[in-house]
């Protein structure tokens, strides 16, 4: 293995300030530093990719949230797959791949003892970056608020929003290897082409091509006249207004994010008199409360990969100079797929 | 036994059109009728009591609402308790005492195999009255939603808006009967004082002497610096947006009632995002769904009955042409306690 890192600097972004409202990429800062040595026990792990995800918009604020606050002038926080280069540690070998939480940086430097993660790669069935998606934190969530969270059943119809992002790509992979219907609703005809043809949703409703929840809600109730079983909720606000008269009596929602509401006003729910009605059971979730689910969710996510019905597309973008522009392009809704960026040239 | 009903009239109310927001006193119409005679298997009632409950503001519209809608020229629905004054059914004799669902009319007759409620009243332990109030559907509801939907635990805090009205009255027996701290909600002083000193809640907080929302959060967060682990439910509106920040990591909600918004305008949930903050568990829930657990509801109050901490009080409006009245003050908070209706002189 190439030992010239040292040689080298660690570029890393931070957060230089908390946003009021949107996010810009004026909150953002680069620096660099040494390149940090391993100690007794610490790992060296140069970055592949990294991940960006909807989570670190709340953690950007001071308030509570589901994430710890992200510390200002402190790295970036995030999930990171890549390669062991120096190791004083006996679970990791120079040369192994490793998925860890290394943050918006080029190297880092993991301390097991710690708590933090360092999970070992077996194999290279699939590509490296699927570790951070499909087969990494997006599709343990969707398995989590799933399986364990809405307890889907054969037969059952189940909705999910933003259905072409990193989470919706394995929620329809995971409900329809349990025999469920999957609906999906996504942002415009080429999310919405790619969550059927790729996905592997039975149907995708274009949220862009209705002027308001009245008119979706309509559309989904065509779609599924008897009702949908389970909503997976990724967005909140307008979408979720058009699904929430569709659910069944004793219907099941997942709440997994309310992406639509991070960056900017507070975006309320306008008819929680449907939770009464039609005694819904709503849940929040984040998957680090589940962590002993995670092995199951992982063997099933990679038997999906593995028979083909989880073919997760990716966005890539290329540098961490282009990481801040990434996220936020995800927030709004540009990203296809799993949004990464790539750190290795 | 007295016969001489039969000379005389069953005045009944019906409802008479459906209200366009607001319900007013126009939407109900009084009607008599002969007092019908019971033919095999049926048993004819007189009522002693009627009960106005919020729940039966959304029958009165056409959608779709947790009970099934009231039919325009139908006598209204609602729980009734009275004595057997005929009957052709073995297990109703004449001089018994039964709760029932006889509607607002002053005779019924009960048809028990087509699936009509006749539960007699065994011995008089207590106020007949109670066993539409604290030893009925609304202390049956106090339980399911505390033990059933929300899981309550000793130790645990536990928060109840409309505390002073008929399910709050029962909410705090059983749940200080189970070991929990409990806070109420409720509007005015003299609710509050009724809550603590009759009721047994810890604490009472009074949400008209709030401006806003944040301003009853700021008090409750000073009640209960440790957070909340259940909210029951009943009101929604600005005393939910108060509650929601206050519920703990795992927080519970039994979404019993959501009154303020049954009479007007669509009352939105103004911050779900704490759905996902706090990772809560929402669940709406009728006492309908559960009437396996109803046995064990009724042993557990009447033995809170019985030891005197469950010490409901009561509003009662005299003769039916004031049931309209009765129910629409429920709706705006006019009631101390179960609100109901005699029927007898």
């Amino acid at each position: 293995m190439t030992q010239n890192h040292l040689d080298s600097l660690n570029r890393r972004i931070v957060l230089d300030h908390r946003p009021t409202g949107r996010a810009s990429a004026a909150n953002f800062r680069m620096e660099t530093a040494p390149i940090p040595e391993p100690g007794p026990g610490q790992v060296l792990v140069r970055h592949h990719y990294m991940s960006v995800d909807p989570y670190m918009r709340g953690r950007m604020n001071a308030g509570r949230s589901y994430a710890v606050a992200q510390a200002v002038g402190e790295v970036m926080g995030g999930g990171t797959v890549g390669e062991v280069i120096a190791s004083q540690h006996a679970d990791a070998q120079v040369g192994d791949f490793v998925v860890t939480r290394g943050g918006w940086q080029e190297y880092a430097l993991v301390t097991p003892a710690r708590g933090e993660m360092l999970r070992r790669v077996e194999g290279r069935a699939h590509p490296l970056s699927w570790h951070l998606g499909a087969l990494g934190m997006p599709g343990i969530t969707a398995y989590v608020g799933l399986v364990v969270v809405a307890q889907i059943q054969a037969g059952e119809t189940v909705v999910c929003s933003a259905a072409a992002g990193a989470v919706g790509s394995a929620v329809a992979a995971v409900a329809k290897g349990r025999g469920c219907r999957v609906i999906g609703i996504a942002g415009g005809a080429e999310k919405c082409r790619y969550a059927v043809e790729e996905l592997g949703y039975d149907l995708c409703l274009d949220y862009k091509a209705h002027a308001d929840a009245a008119s979706l809600s309509k559309a989904l109730e065509e779609a599924c006249p008897e009702g949908v079983d389970v909503y997976f909720e990724n967005v909140g606000g307008m979408v979720q207004e058009a699904v929430l008269p569709r659910l069944k009596d004793h219907g099941r929602i997942a709440v997994c994010g309310l992406i639509a509401g991070y960056d900017g006003a507070p975006m309320p729910m306008a008819e929680p008199r449907w939770i009464l009605t039609s005694r819904l059971r709503i849940q929040g979730f984040t998957v680090g409360d589940y962590q002993q689910h995670w092995d199951d969710a992982l063997k099933e996510l990679e038997a999906r990969a593995d028979d083909g019905s989880l073919r997760p597309r990716e966005s890539i973008a290329q540098g961490l100079e282009n990481a801040p522009e990434a996220f936020l392009g995800l927030l709004r809704g540009h990203n296809l797929g799993k949004q990464l960026v790539r750190l290795i040239p």
